[in-house]
């Protein structure tokens, strides 16, 4: 099985990619295809003191910047590495993708180069929320602004099949991210959506209140991509502020500074395990092609992490299980079948 | 001047609420009635070894307890400490009113019987974000879940005068909260309100993403009631984590518990000035009276600072200027004349 990676995309490229590639082979043995320009890839290589073709190198002639309209560059760049990427998969020279780059751009290439999963209404971008030991899921977090509420049950039903699959929770917890606990509480999107999870067959735990995320009572909690995009960046504003504000504490007094040096390790680790790229990455949901997208700030130990992240979901069946899940009988033929029971037994009690 | 308290209004009244207005009498001066069971609020100025006149008393025969539904309860229970403390705004007794309990309660209740400044569409309730000194005013937290652009662009008025009047910002800085920076970045929502914005002679210094939310780029920052709510919880959220965290790791080892007894004082220092509880209190604005919403937990120093806030705003002529800001001829008026301008010089091009 071979995982591409798009090694031209993300802000440290091509470095940290070419360098998450060659520890991913070393640690887990996870084939790799570097696509990008070969001159670059090489020359990292080298640096690494890795052979020339220590790793397999695809070719690809343009790059989008992450500064480019993504859809438009997508299209007019056809060579663009993550487009490359994208055909490994299409070809079936590649089970999986992992960019770090825009991920505007990682979306448009996966709709135009793989299209999406039968029956599925909108790609969701999922992020995994630093606070449990698995993580958990929040999706969509932007890749859908004004979002309809269909398109946010399946993103619970895309996000249950890859917590189930990828990471291995039996039955996944369904939460929806609100501002209050009861059913009514929200808008007009998430009290509609909240009556429609009640009638799927999902875990479905309700309402959960932001300030409740980091306590794990979801695995997967669903939301619609701007307000998903705001809490994965408040979360990463405040743990900086907090760690900033920390740093800031520890070294304002001379015998602060050495309680502090005696601590430091614990806070870093404690630093690091806050960070959302901990988990090398998080899926794109909906499209025909497992992708893995990474932090844009992803460094080697970050790609390393994605490399094998995407190998498990393109072992983990999660594609094929999608592919059953937006059009199983549970959900569209059950509801099918109790519209129809619910006629029956009216027109029974009438008559 | 007199500001009106709810004693019986908060998760820690009476008696927290009872120990701030005594503290604020205290230290500041302030003059405050309490509003409540006569017999409860006596109880607790006895344990405090005050007088039972050392504070005016105002009776209230009712109390709405946190769970009711907020607007039935406040038009069902004319007697509710909350509506009897409005009522003292309205008869002219009180110049402002502060209370700890249920938002939406002291929002029913101001709009019942103080009514609306006029030409407000819709009062909106702020937070101050506790990253800056004098703090980051966003609005709406929760007031308002599905927005029209006009009342966003009314909240950033309704700010900008709270932030330059109360807090003494000369030309409060204004932030769309939005996903991304560029101009057309965001929902349906923040892209309308981007372009009226510009419109406004506020100064507006564009869209904010929530990671530089605490790095003060703004003084005010807009948006609807469902992602400021969501915004401001999971502040509290992620806060509340990273220092639950860092409690656990600090006594995880027993070399670590020697250098964390140093740092304490610091760290606890750090974390009440992460608390949004610190400013006391934000104000619900749009409605005909100064009236200061005080987190559900404050304590007696939390309902001291909220009881300052109050007389300041209710002194600094913010009121008035508000109902000024939302006619003035800057923003109804001055498009008005563009729009006039406009047209007159397309006929004069077509003629």
């Amino acid at each position: 099985m071979i995982i591409a990676l798009d090694a031209m995309g993300g802000d440290l490229a091509p470095a940290e990619l070419v360098s998450g590639a060659v520890l991913a082979k070393r640690e887990f043995g996870i084939d790799v295809a570097l696509v990008g320009s070969p001159g670059a890839i090489r020359e990292e290589l080298s640096k690494l003191g890795e052979k020339p073709s220590a790793i397999e190198i695809v070719e690809a002639a343009e790059v989008i910047q992450m500064d480019e309209p993504p859809v438009q560059a997508v299209r007019q760049k056809k060579q663009a590495s993550i487009n490359v990427a994208m055909g490994q998969i299409k070809s079936g020279s590649a089970a999986a993708v992992v960019s770090a780059g825009n991920t505007g751009a990682v979306m448009a290439s996966a709709l135009l180069n793989l299209g999406r999963v039968k029956g599925t209404e909108r790609p969701a971008l999922g992020a995994m929320a630093p606070f449990t030991e698995k993580g958990i899921l929040i999706l969509d977090v932007g890749a859908n602004v004004d979002c309809k509420p269909s398109w946010l049950v399946q993103f619970a039903q895309m996000g249950s099949v890859y917590m189930e699959k990828v990471l291995g929770i039996a039955r996944p917890r369904v939460g929806l991210l609100n501002i209050g606990e009861e059913e009514t509480k929200g808008n007009e999107l998430t009290q509609e959506v909240y009556r429609r999870l009640q009638e799927t067959n999902l875990e479905f735990v309700g309402n959960v209140e932001p300030d409740r995320v980091p306590s794990g009572v979801a695995d997967v909690l669903v939301t619609d991509g701007f307000t998903g995009n705001v809490a994965v960046k408040v979360t990463e504003g405040v743990a900086d502020f907090i760690f900033s504000q920390l740093r800031e504490t520890l070294t304002s007094r001379l015998h602060y500074k050495a309680a502090a040096a005696v601590l430091r390790p614990a806070l870093m680790q404690m630093r690091s395990k806050m960070d959302y790229a901990e988990y090398g990455g998080a899926p794109l949901l909906g499209v025909n092609g497992v992708v893995i997208i990474a932090h844009g700030r992803a460094d080697s130990q970050a790609i390393k992490s994605g490399l094998r992240l995407a190998q498990e979901a393109a072992s983990s069946g999660m594609l094929e299980a999608l592919r059953g899940a937006l059009v199983s009988p549970d959900r569209d033929g059950a509801k099918e079948n109790r519209e129809t029971a619910g006629a029956t037994s009216r027109g029974e009690t009438t008559a």
